[in-house]
């Protein structure tokens, strides 16, 4: 852990799933120490959600590499008093309970706040800590559905559809660890922390991109359109001879002459039909069957490397499977191992910021339930054994 | 731009479209000081993208508030010359050139960093600042294509799908986000600046959750299901009486039976072919039918209001046009007026993270092109207005 941005910060991680855990991974990837308080015996519940390998799930190895395990039951008073304790010790908490449950276990902002001045708390939720909406349980696809961006994915003439990954939620980490960081400039000038508040809703309208004045003030809206770019043509997935698809982009005037001239379809450039970008979109479906019929007759690595001579913006619509072997992935190491006590080494996607000095350390192992009680209780609180045994005996650990 | 986290920061950004500008505009919203950097005439290119409203585009305008807009011809040597001044005077430069453009220009992160070492650079790109696919230009829909995103998304039955808006510049550029906040901390310790590398690509991949090891190592794909939950049931969009859907999350247990209680479908707990989240799985189709006959005879916000009181997780399927008057939308100010020089105050969609004590301010103008020379060359670089009116003659600004 030596040479990360975050050095020497200290982070306390209640959350549980998907956005929570990422924030508090993403501060760990970028040095920071990381503490993962979890339930007593089963640990996080999404430890029982497969796909599962050496008897964990791989969503915990995907969420919660470079982290340390403590086991803490938030019910127990003893639990909490001990929950205080740390937070007296950290500079960042991570929480993604429902708004009011920090609260009801007697560890809510004000009382952490009071404890240690200069706590950040990042508190994620559905909607928010307040308001009418606030109470709501919320997943991904729900902040999708209410967002307004379910309706605008999928084709056209189909029903709206959900995004086939949890984006929300990795926007919601990400909101909620450049709010902490923010907070933690902000901290050097006042020397106090902050609360941040990120909201799983509050993200996925951040998405909407023009959605929300193309309503409001044209009376427009932003219709599902597929994998048809709105704004450009011809830019959709189109089938290959080898039964795939590619996903290609020749929208603007420069890209679609590269595009006609690198494909042989020259006579593209001489149609009138599709002599500007408003024509192009105006007589679209007459592009897109041109584009088809070549497209069909070619394999799908043969085009892209075709367009991308040519600097057209084009990608094989890849598998998983494809990855592996991927010549940018493996050149820029995007699949690395992180390493399980039980399963092993488990390959997974790399952290996505690079900086050039210091370095985004991805040996750490993912932690089994509890792996560090002894060695966290001991850091952080200076407790012995015996106090650590006398906490274990009472079930609060 | 008074008591924002970020203040006193200076940030040039010479991005265009929507990753870089997306995170120049949240270190904006966050306090930094921002200047937009575009051609001459007609500025940046996404200025001519629809929808269009008082003559700009509402993308400009979704992507560019809190700025200053400065206009420099930086293919012009005397262009080149003024950027290498003012990056001596941030903190941060923000840019989505091509790798090897900003080099060409006489602007690399070499030369920027040798005339000031505190600069943080961030760099976003399709697929990152080196390796085999470096020079590949990329937008969001080709990333979503190459990382295996887009062939996870969609239904089971149809085609590979594209995400309705761009998620991936907007993950892109929180990454950068979290990349320059990160090496900022670091600053503080080194006294110098960090290139931050941020790609497209690899912001894709780091959303594919446990695909890649589920492929790896079980071999096992994460096919598309539509808006089906992978590994919970009942999980869908379920239609309803007034022609919508229902997003409905009622796949743990104790979700499972407060759904069923709270529908009146109590019969489905004693229904064996539903008795735990293993079978529930195995018996999908049955157990949604009898879902989908319960949706289709009640409204959208009827089931919404039902299930919100058994606290499971349930969104109606929202148009952009419902949002105006959503309750916690309102009660969180979460559309709230920019204002456009020509256009006048556009409905948007606020800043994510709220931090409790600094202020995230949304009152900015969004900029028109070239509309702060004379102010950011005279408030940075100390020219009068002749030296102002002398670049200009040159063509530069």
């Amino acid at each position: 852990m030596t040479g990360g941005a975050l050095e020497g910060l200290k982070v306390l991680d209640v959350s549980r799933f998907v956005a929570g855990p990422f924030c508090a991974m993403m501060l760990g990837d970028l040095g920071a120490e990381v503490v993962k308080v979890e339930k007593p015996g089963t640990g996080e519940d999404i430890r029982r959600v497969p796909p599962r390998l050496g008897g964990d799930s791989l969503f915990v190895m995907a969420f919660n590499r470079n982290k340390r395990s403590l086991t803490l039951d938030l019910r127990h008073p003893r639990g909490q008093e001990v929950l205080r304790a740390l937070a007296t010790r950290a500079d960042i908490l991570v929480e993604n309970f429902r708004p009011g449950v920090m609260e009801a276990m007697g560890c809510g902002w004000d009382v952490l706040s009071a404890l240690n001045e200069r706590l950040i708390m990042a508190r994620i939720s559905g909607y928010g800590q307040d308001g009418p909406y606030a109470d709501r349980p919320t997943f991904d696809a729900i902040a999708q559905a209410a967002s307004g961006m379910m309706e605008m994915t999928g084709a056209a003439d189909g029903p709206p559809t959900m995004a086939g990954t949890t984006v929300i939620d990795h926007t919601t980490g990400l909101h909620a660890t450049v709010g902490v960081l923010a907070a933690l400039e902000a901290r050097r000038r006042t020397g106090r922390g902050q609360m941040v508040d990120a909201a799983l809703f509050d993200s996925a309208l951040s998405m909407m991109m023009t959605a929300i004045p193309a309503q409001a003030m044209l009376g427009q809206g932003t219709p599902r359109s597929g994998n048809r770019d709105r704004y450009g043509a011809p830019s959709n997935a189109f089938p290959t001879a080898d039964g795939g698809y590619v996903q290609i982009m020749a929208g603007g005037d420069p890209r679609f002459a590269r595009f006609a001239k690198a494909t042989g379809l020259d006579a593209l450039l001489d149609d009138p039909r599709f002599a500007d970008s408003d024509l192009r979109l105006a007589n679209v479906e007459a592009l897109e069957a041109v584009v088809t019929e070549w497209t069909r007759a070619h394999g799908g690595e043969e085009i892209e490397a075709l367009l991308a001579e040519a600097q057209v913006p084009c990608s094989k619509v890849r598998t998983v499977a494809e990855l592996f072997d991927h010549p940018q992935v493996r050149h820029r190491g995007r699949i690395l191992d992180v390493v399980h006590p039980v399963a092993g080494k488990v390959p997974m996607q790399s952290a996505v910021a690079r900086l050039s000095d210091t370095v985004a350390d991805l040996d750490h192992a993912v932690p089994t339930v509890g792996q560090h009680n002894v060695e966290v209780l001991g850091d952080w609180l200076g407790y012995d054994a015996d106090q650590v045994a006398a906490l274990a005996a009472e079930g609060v650990l």
